[in-house]
């Protein structure tokens, strides 16, 4: 039987723009993962009648509802008022999740006193079932009634995400009708519209799996998706699809179901025993700061220098000062010298470096807004890469950066460095 | 007379979680500013039924309908088809539009036939507004019916919004019913329900200007909005709530409108005539992305060392070998000696290091996951700040450069720096 759910967020910080409605994106993508369709997704505001209408309408067309915000203590528990009461349940008082609200705030504020307004958090549904928030202190809730599952989360991203993933999969998984599964290619160094102009005819010919390509921060996604009675036969199905687009894209392909470049460097790393460090311009701290988003880097990777002013380009990663009289900061052999100082200055094997302008304007050498050159040194020699990024400011050191991971993980993958 | 304005936004894409509707977080913020109410916020897939039963909803609780999506070739141009329906509108051939599609079209691919599905792109209900669309293909429209206002705009985020501010804001600009003026409060080292406990009574008092409070990123927003005639009275109300609110709140107010503390430290930076420089271990390059994220901060800011490994605090900081080995890495003398390292090597005024532990694990020392010791080096001394900081890895290591930007401008603000 096939299952539809609606999206309902709470928060009128949504209807005046301060924020986007992140949570509805994270969960659609959850919610297709189980193979539950989402036809709508709502917002109100923190106001009782709209938030009853909407839920009245949803009842009427899908047989989940999940709500989002509209749980703390600044908009007087909202949401567990209203759907309580259009389901006809009363809020009681839950003592464990009482304690568990005390406990996490006193682990949060040890000398602060715990206000009253939060003990309102543990008024829930009689009946329903408690999704522990271990992220925050509202907690989540989902009941049953009169044919529909009701599911309530918190707003904040990091929150709901968590409690979706940890409490409400495992609450919906016994409605799953068979299984839907990705795959995704990652690839970096294509542009959007050149895969899509190269698979335009097979993803039409598709049914299942299906293919579909997503273009974000400079890289490309394909995203392979089979429908299946169980996951071994959903797998069989992409396996083929899979190494066919492996052959088609070659060194493009730099990962599946990996999080990113960085974390594909980190894999080839540990395979290898390589410690890494960073030599910075453009990038400011981007690609030390990427690399060590990962938990558990500081066994390979060293560290790095942010050589934003030119001088300490010298006096800290050793790079020749005539060299920087006669190029300028942003050149190739400045590139080649930062990669080469940071591995003799941090102790590392491989050293990625990014010497570029970020803009808004152009260098006191008129280089223009996006010429960025990334280097990669390595104990068999130094590559540098030139390109040449129109876009923002952000876009180019995110990109930057990822040259810089690229040029590492062909290296470590013995690919060719171009 | 007071205005409605619903969004619907059409677009699979939306319902399937691959984007975010930021165009409904750009369009809220900007019908705010003209004062426009926004109730609710409605995603619908390609579908038409489903658009319909929106619009059909809308058009009884909402005197504005403004669409985003669905009017290119790829979803037959669903949206303009379904509209023109609900409101009883044939479409027809817009000359004008056609000549200015085929010219973007050739524009972008000299070397291409443009195809006929481009073409539909120009059927439009007949009698409408045109809104030229400067930025992509798809025209947008509006007209009036039944005594609502329908508009239609390009879904691609980067079209939506030069659509609105060019082609819309002008449109609607009669409507406006006074106006809609915020400013925000930007607060840090408070929590929300703390923050909102010493509010609530005045909050709910208040009806002009309305006070609203925000928590992200462990930090606190005070939004203050009012609704005047004109901005002068509207700010008129607002300056005595914001003076007051100053006084409150004291130090812990780091700002107005203004983006974040990184953005506070700048300004305080170039008005002393002061460098800046990072010492970071546990944020691992964070401080000087996110100081590197501003343009225009090469004039004052040096650079920084990641010094992730422990034999780099020493190698290239210069931190005593000494006190690594007695208190540890993760130690208050060791901060301490980062930020005095880097003022040195970086040849800065003010230098804030960071060490902690960033988790998921604690460190070898049996340091606790969310300890983390912030410095900062000055012309007059050093100050370290210690935290406990219970929560993951990217939040730990957000807020503890925080924490360093919070040191900072304390200190160029002359505030006691604890």
């Amino acid at each position: 039987m096939s299952h539809t759910a609606e999206l309902i967020a709470v928060g009128t910080e949504l209807l005046l723009g301060n924020i986007a409605n992140t949570d509805a994106q994270m969960l659609s993508q959850g919610l297709s993962a189980l193979g539950i369709n989402v036809y709508y997704h709502t917002v109100v505001g923190d106001n009782p009648d709209r938030l009853r209408a909407a839920v009245e309408l949803a009842r009427t067309r899908a047989d989940i509802i999940i709500t989002t915000g509209g749980l703390g203590p600044t908009c007087d528990d909202l949401t567990k008022n209203v759907l309580a009461q259009c389901f006809g349940r009363q809020l009681v008082f839950h003592e464990p999740s009482a304690r568990r609200i005390e406990a996490y705030f006193q682990r949060l504020h040890p000398n602060r006193p715990m206000t009253d307004n939060n003990y309102q958090q543990a008024m829930l549904p009689e009946g329903c079932t408690v999704l522990d928030n271990d992220w925050g202190t509202a907690p989540g809730v989902a009941f049953e009634a009169d044919g529909v599952r009701v599911i309530m989360l918190p707003g904040p991203p990091r929150e709901c995400e968590a409690m979706f993933t940890h409490r409400v999969v495992p609450y919906l998984r016994d409605l799953a009708d068979g299984v839907i599964v990705s795959r995704t290619l990652k690839l970096f160094g294509i542009g959007e519209s050149s895969m899509e102009a190269q698979l335009r005819e097979r993803m039409n010919a598709m049914t299942n799996p299906t293919l579909a390509p997503y273009a974000k921060e400079g890289e490309c996604e394909l995203r392979i998706t089979a429908k299946a009675a169980d996951e071994r036969a959903a797998h069989a199905l992409i396996d083929p699809v899979e190494a066919d687009l492996k052959v088609h894209f070659g060194p493009l392909v730099y990962g599946v179901d990996i999080p990113s470049l960085e974390a594909a460097v980190f894999a080839l790393l540990k395979e290898k025993g390589f410690t890494l460090g960073t030599a910075e311009s453009c990038t400011g701290g981007l690609v030390a700061k990427r690399m060590t988003d990962l938990a558990g880097v500081s066994s390979m990777f060293r560290g790095g220098v942010v050589s934003y002013a030119t001088e300490v380009k010298h006096t800290v990663l050793g790079v020749d000062q005539d060299l920087l009289d006669q190029y300028g900061a942003v050149s190739e052999p400045v590139a080649r010298a930062m990669a080469e100082g940071a591995r003799k200055v941090l102790g590392c094997d491989l050293a990625i470096s990014t010497t570029g302008v970020a803009g808004p304007d152009p260098d006191e050498r008129g280089n223009p807004v996006g010429l960025v050159f990334i280097g990669l040194a390595t104990p068999d020699g130094t590559w540098v890469r030139k390109v040449n990024l129109s876009m923002g400011r952000q876009r180019i050191r995110h990109i930057a950066a990822s040259h810089g991971f690229d040029l590492a993980r062909r290296y470590l993958s013995g690919l060719e460095l171009k």
